[in-house]
């Protein structure tokens, strides 16, 4: 028996008695039973993003709500700054440029991190500069943006701040209206524990002031007019309603926990990841703030990334991810996300430690465990 | 005990093997289980569609895909021809306005279609149209549009023919290719018997072609881009793992019963509904042909639709549908798609019958069931 263990860095496990709640009999999404189902869901995301906004929902995955923000709140041939220092940063260029926006890029080496020092100095040289796109959590590198200081130096400037919380709602604090963030936009499938296809966006009253003369086309993701809707608890269009049972189960879950009480888990099993990867000998690829989603390594010399994570999935029956674009080979990511707990990272450990050894590595049993275990123990 | 029962025109219940298998314990989308999955789905999609062109599948609700075929195939300023004889005709009107598109609305009222003829004197008349826009099955009215007679009087033009059909994929017989419809869009809710969430779209090479040149702006809705992942196995994006997961259950239930008898399946519970409500002496909504998914029936003189809608639910724990917009109070819509099969029309037709009785008409107990098996004796 080898038991079956999600640990990439999203999609994250979907707790049982949430699987089992999504396979109750389908209902129709213009009743009583969900409009009730509806409204203790819109009102968990609100707790959940810090804001006493609207948490517009959308079926779609991630990417749908990153452009979903862009398009209802800016307009052709705006100028918008964008952090670039990993895949997800490439993402918000991409979109951009399909809309076409100007883009000016912030780009730092993939494993670094944009200063807010230089994001207030780009706003300084583009003082018609529409919009900051930034992810909080880069799920690619492992690094965590400063997003409370991007909101710093963006607020007193014509700019909004768009910022991608995919993978850090609900694992990393991101008071969206007391650190002035303008855009929050999230999935399912990370901190929420729940399969891909829910997305959601947020705007602050700045960006909802820009959205009424935001002249980029839209429609399924107009979020203006879907906000409408939610006013009344109801959806625009058919909304994926299996989803959001399990959206209702999942907030439950973590108001039982208390939000602070699920960001001081997350960062207690990231710090425990790196402590157990660094007493291993291995490199954390994140050379700025790690992320609390997500541990990036460097695979050690000689050995390809790739038969790290492929060892995981073939030895042991865990899923986890190699690196993205340019960083493939060279980096492995342990997700420790939503339904993560403190031996499941012990369990990540002591297969790494395994998959080292198979792989004709130098190393010390228990050394990476034991590492973890003293950051668990220090309550 | 009230058993509980989903007859609405869509969301439609999910057999409970379909339920359980997405209850699986979510997977990675980039693994060899998730490949295996996707590409039997994916081939059991192109069965369906009756077409050798690839179904591209999205994570969003049906109006997602509708857009997409819009932004993916026509450019700024295009003029499109669009049938509008009910509500989802109008949101085509909505989605090609949203995109600067010059619309020829050919109207109808509600409950009647508009004929080829008409749709080719639009042709002759507007000989830059770039596209006609059509449902097959217009689920606010229940009647059936003569797309095969769209496509044949399109083809000949420099115009392609777009078709919503999303309650009518694996209900009506739509073969693409054979018929000459140059894109298709539907979603999971209906024919298909999954949650809401999934959606696609099917192109013709005459669509791909305009494609190439289409200016459109899109980004998530990237129906070229996407089909280059498709044909490696991947989704470009987190794809809604656990719908696909019961996509690939569905698509086997469809396979087992084989196309035609699908087909002949909802043909004989649309013509048994029919049967039976006219045996009660009301009167169908459709006067023009009527779909095989949903019958649209006017309330008798003097009952709000609604009451009878709302009774169905409080009475007998049995979801239907009323009427959208102006129809609302004067049409309730009984579903019989997807997960549907003779006993539930039974089920359908004796509610209504003591919902009747209960609001002081006259009725004929069992006079609609026997109606309805006599459609069913017929074999």
């Amino acid at each position: 028996m080898k038991k079956y263990q999600l640990m990439a860095p999203g999609p994250t496990p979907v707790p049982s008695q949430v699987l089992l709640a999504m396979a109750r009999p389908i209902i129709h999404h213009r009743t009583p039973e969900y409009e009730a189902l509806f409204v203790e869901a819109r009102d968990g995301l609100k707790t959940l993003v810090q804001t006493r906004q609207d948490v517009v929902p959308f079926a779609c995955s991630g990417t749908g709500v990153l452009e979903a923000a862009v398009v209802n709140t800016l307009s052709a041939g705006d100028t918008v700054i964008v952090v670039v220092a990993g895949k997800f940063g490439e993402r918000w260029v991409e979109i951009a440029k399909a809309y076409g926006l100007q883009v000016v890029p912030l780009t730092a080496p993939f494993g670094e991190t944009v200063s807010p020092e230089r994001v207030a100095e780009a706003l300084a040289r583009h003082p018609k500069a529409q919009a900051v796109l930034a992810q909080h959590s880069e799920s690619s590198t492992g690094v965590l943006h400063d997003v409370r200081g991007y909101a710093a130096v963006t607020r007193g400037t014509s700019a909004i701040l768009i910022v991608d919380a995919v993978s850090s709602l609900g694992i990393a604090d991101l008071p969206m209206d007391a650190w002035g963030v303008d855009a929050v936009v999230a999935g399912s499938q990370k901190g929420l524990m729940l399969p891909p296809g829910l997305g959601f966006a947020a705007l602050s009253e700045k960006a909802w002031e820009r959205a009424k003369t935001s002249t980029l086309p839209k429609y399924y993701f107009d979020i203006a007019v879907e906000r409408r809707f939610v006013a009344r608890n109801e959806a625009r269009f058919t909304p994926a309603v299996s989803l959001v049972i399990g959206l209702r189960e999942v907030l439950r879950m973590l108001a039982d926990e208390g939000l602070a009480n699920v960001f001081k888990r997350h960062d207690r099993l990231a710090r425990a990841t790196r402590a157990g990867v660094e007493a291993l000998g291995l490199e954390l690829f994140a050379r700025a703030t790690p992320s609390p989603a997500l541990t990036a390594v460097v695979a050690p010399r000689g050995i390809d990334s790739e038969a790290i994570a492929a060892a995981f999935s073939r030895d042991h029956n865990i899923t986890i991810a190699g690196g993205q674009g340019e960083m493939k080979g060279q980096v492995f990511r342990l997700g420790h996300m939503g339904y993560a707990a403190e031996f499941d990272t012990i369990t990540a450990l002591a297969a790494l430690e395994q998959i080292l050894a198979d792989l004709g590595q130098p190393v010390d049993f228990g050394a990476s465990v034991r590492a973890a275990q003293k950051v668990f123990a220090a309550r």
